[in-house]
């Protein structure tokens, strides 16, 4: 790409670097996202809220044909109440933050802002359901969660966050089974066809699993730096809340029944895989279908006459059908055309004096710098066909950063090798032992992000443990993790 | 309209019998809300978060129009930043929620949670604000907030609610005051266009103001009981916040300026005022702009040929241009028409055996109770004319009953007298005196509402104050509220 001239914007440290700080230069001068006062919480700021509102409202969508409905379930949950549930308050206890005071009061129980909503969900639940009739119960609301962390980065990991928590309620396991792969899907198409990320999915292991499942599901992808994100997670609950809350209904045999469970999440965290993923040493590299502008329009010497005049007509023009935006601001072109790249939008429209005596104007596509000169004739056309051109080159490019990042290992020793020369997925057997696991994860820092499901299995070598040696009839994915 | 027939719905209380009770009632037996664990919390379902939801879509839509971006803030905000402005905390202070504990420790300083957004929001804006060039900031966010509340009733004040607030900044105080008044009059129009209840519109009263604003601007409604619902409010803040935040910018005249100021937001409390002034003795009456449901279709004698197919077919094509649902359940017709007239679906429609032969089905309306048999060549067009009908009805169906229930006093005899015969709007002369606005209220319970503008001002007899007997050139709007 034709570097552009005019006054620079202030240089990104390159990923190759510094990912960390390529990162944080990414988030901040793009003003997607600022530090809040109160450490490990973040301000999302319009740009990145933006993208929030576009990918809430791919899911929402999604959540909605499948026959899903929202609610909103409170803040606070009383302490005996975080406590129903055994596994559950010990998996989210060290994280709670504590409400004590309230209308200039000591409280009388304290109260924890919602880490996560099962039990409150749960407790009314049991209130509402009485028969099979009423069955399934598919709600879903979108919230704040707080979660006190140590170590926070924004997107990634923060104190608080925005997600979405479904919680099903079902007749039998065999249906709230099929309910936990169907949202699991569901955040697999999601998250490759809008946010152009490719998964690797499958079954979380007992170490991993979220506190209180029966099994925990999971969308897993790679980060150029060769670090995993779980991306979203869909829990088969089985009966453990429902029965630990009294949840039951009267059956179809007319018996007391405890009906089956699921609950599933996606959360702001996705933004970060989203710029983890596709950007690059420039700035953002935003997927057309998530990207708050689509085409920006760019005046280039709008002091001649019928420059401005033309690109604001092809705003309204474009802004009927995409998501444009002009630039008519006394910057430089140059300047525009980095801050615009920096920012991630798919495609720059250029438009000037010489492209209008043409009847034309030019596009350069952010993903590849390319530059093509078209008609104004058939402008809308130009721009719809690139668009999905450039999402599908980002998806598929993804998708071959990952194979190049993901390697196998028979053995330790190779395990570590592996990780080392080209950091990403390690494909390796496991036996099936939290033993191995562990030591794995303390010799490699790597952790089992998941075991992959049967079509998608392919036991390596002589289907031996990586780490034991033993009989090991399942492959599965380690990672460094974000 | 024809009483049905089959299983009764259980019955709600009658309006005029007992209205708080008529209200709590229908919240519950509607399933909009439920109560919280937490005493003043609540739960909103899914019918009435699908109200939230369409509500919301409205404003943010016009939000959106006006130039306005969405951002999110933290939920948390430390003490000292609460205290940064004297009469804002002291609004505040006494309904705050505190987080004292997170992550298994004491924090070093105690930390609220939101009851409001403009400290922590003007302490970002403080950092993010340099140039001229960057303004107008014109935000918003949608969330949730905490205000511990003594006396509580779901919607209608809940120590949690959800809203929006938006968040300006501008060079001038005309820009800062024409963004107040521009605000205000997009929540007039959302509330009466789409909500279709009719907004007594005005200026707070110093006492009423917001804490730490310097005009505070109203939209009042009158609910069926007389009791004024206070609605959205828009507030022109002056400085105050941005001296006190130290928020400046370099001006055209290169000089530090501190911006001009305003917040003003709605909430789920539009929900209750949307219950209380449609609703009627057999439940909920929504208005098709907001409904969740806008036709529900209800197949008699579904075991007959045809009708089970014809009403599915039907479901299909009004499910393309509205919200339609069909009810196939195995209760009987009669219970059915219960429920759904209960629940305030705007049009029942009925197809039977004896409709499909004529090729005709019945539209019943829920707010006239109304029932037309129409030809099913065009109905969608006889749906369409019919929504349009029932929303327009409702709107000026609000604005009678309103009309019938506003008096004016000229002493105050006649305001204690009025208000007890007639109970709603007052509509008095006041000097502006606060003493006389305290008199009124401790004698009578009625507060300020608002102060209407000149074009709407209409001095009551020979201009003095209903209090004292003085000068008053202005007329407020006086009303018991919730």
């Amino acid at each position: 790409m034709g570097k552009n001239k005019g006054k620079q914007v202030e240089a990104i440290t390159p990923r190759d670097v510094d990912f960390a700080r390529w990162y944080t230069d990414v988030i901040s001068k793009t003003e997607m996202v600022d530090y809040a006062p109160v450490k490990g919480f973040m301000v999302i700021r319009p740009y990145g809220y933006a993208i929030w509102e576009n990918i809430k409202e791919a899911f929402d969508r999604r959540f909605k044909e499948t026959g899903h409905k929202n609610m909103y379930f409170p803040l606070l949950i009383p302490e005996s109440m975080l406590q129903t549930e055994a596994e559950h308050v010990e998996g989210f206890a060290p994280e709670v933050a504590w409400v004590t005071r309230g209308g200039g009061k000591e409280l009388g129980e304290r109260l924890a802002i919602r880490p996560t909503s099962e039990t409150i969900i749960c407790s009314m639940y049991s209130k509402w359901l009485n028969s099979y009739r009423q069955l399934p119960f598919k709600y879903n609301q979108w919230c704040n969660v707080v979660r006190w962390e140590k170590t926070t980065r924004p997107f990634l990991r923060t104190s608080e966050f925005l997600w979405q928590e479904g919680h099903t309620l079902h007749e039998t396991e065999e249906e709230a089974r099929a309910e936990t792969m169907q949202m699991l899907n569901i955040y697999r198409e999601v998250t490759e066809d809008f946010m152009a990320i490719p998964m690797v999915v499958g079954q979380k292991s007992e170490k991993e699993k979220f506190a209180g499942a029966e099994a925990t599901y999971t969308i897993e992808a790679l980060m150029h730096d060769g670090q995993a994100l779980q991306s979203g997670t869909s829990h088969y609950l089985g009966q453990h809340f429902t029965k630990a809350f009294d949840i039951s209904y009267l059956s179809r045999e007319n018996k007391q029944e405890n009906p089956y469970h699921t609950s599933w999440g996606v959360s702001t965290r996705l933004i970060g895989g989203l710029i983890m993923v596709h950007g690059d040493d420039n700035g953002l590299v935003l997927p057309p279908k998530i990207a708050p502008i689509q085409v920006v329009i760019i005046p280039v010497a709008a002091h001649k006459p019928r420059v401005a005049e033309a690109a604001g007509k092809l705003t309204d023009q474009l802004g009927k059908v995409f998501r444009a935006e002009l630039d008519d601001s006394d910057n430089s072109p140059g300047w525009k055309f980095n801050q615009w790249e920096m920012k991630g939008v798919p495609i720059r429209l250029e438009i000037g004096p010489r492209d209008l005596e043409r009847g034309e104007c030019v596009l350069a596509r952010r993903d590849t710098g390319e530059k093509t000169a078209v008609s104004l004739d058939d402008i809308e056309a130009h721009v719809a066909d690139l668009l999905v051109a450039i999402q599908k080159n980002l998806y598929d490019k993804a998708l071959k950063a990952r194979e190049a990042k993901t390697s196998t290992a028979k053995d330790m020793q190779e395990f570590a090798e592996r990780l080392k020369e080209n950091p990403g997925f390690i494909k390796a057997n496991w036996c099936g032992d939290p033993a191995c696991e562990d030591k794995i994860h303390d010799e490699t820092g790597a952790t089992l992000r998941c075991i992959p499901f049967d079509g998608e299995q392919e036991v390596i070598g002589d289907g031996t443990c990586v780490c034991c040696g033993k009989h090991a009839d399942k492959m599965a994915y380690f990672a460094r993790a974000y």
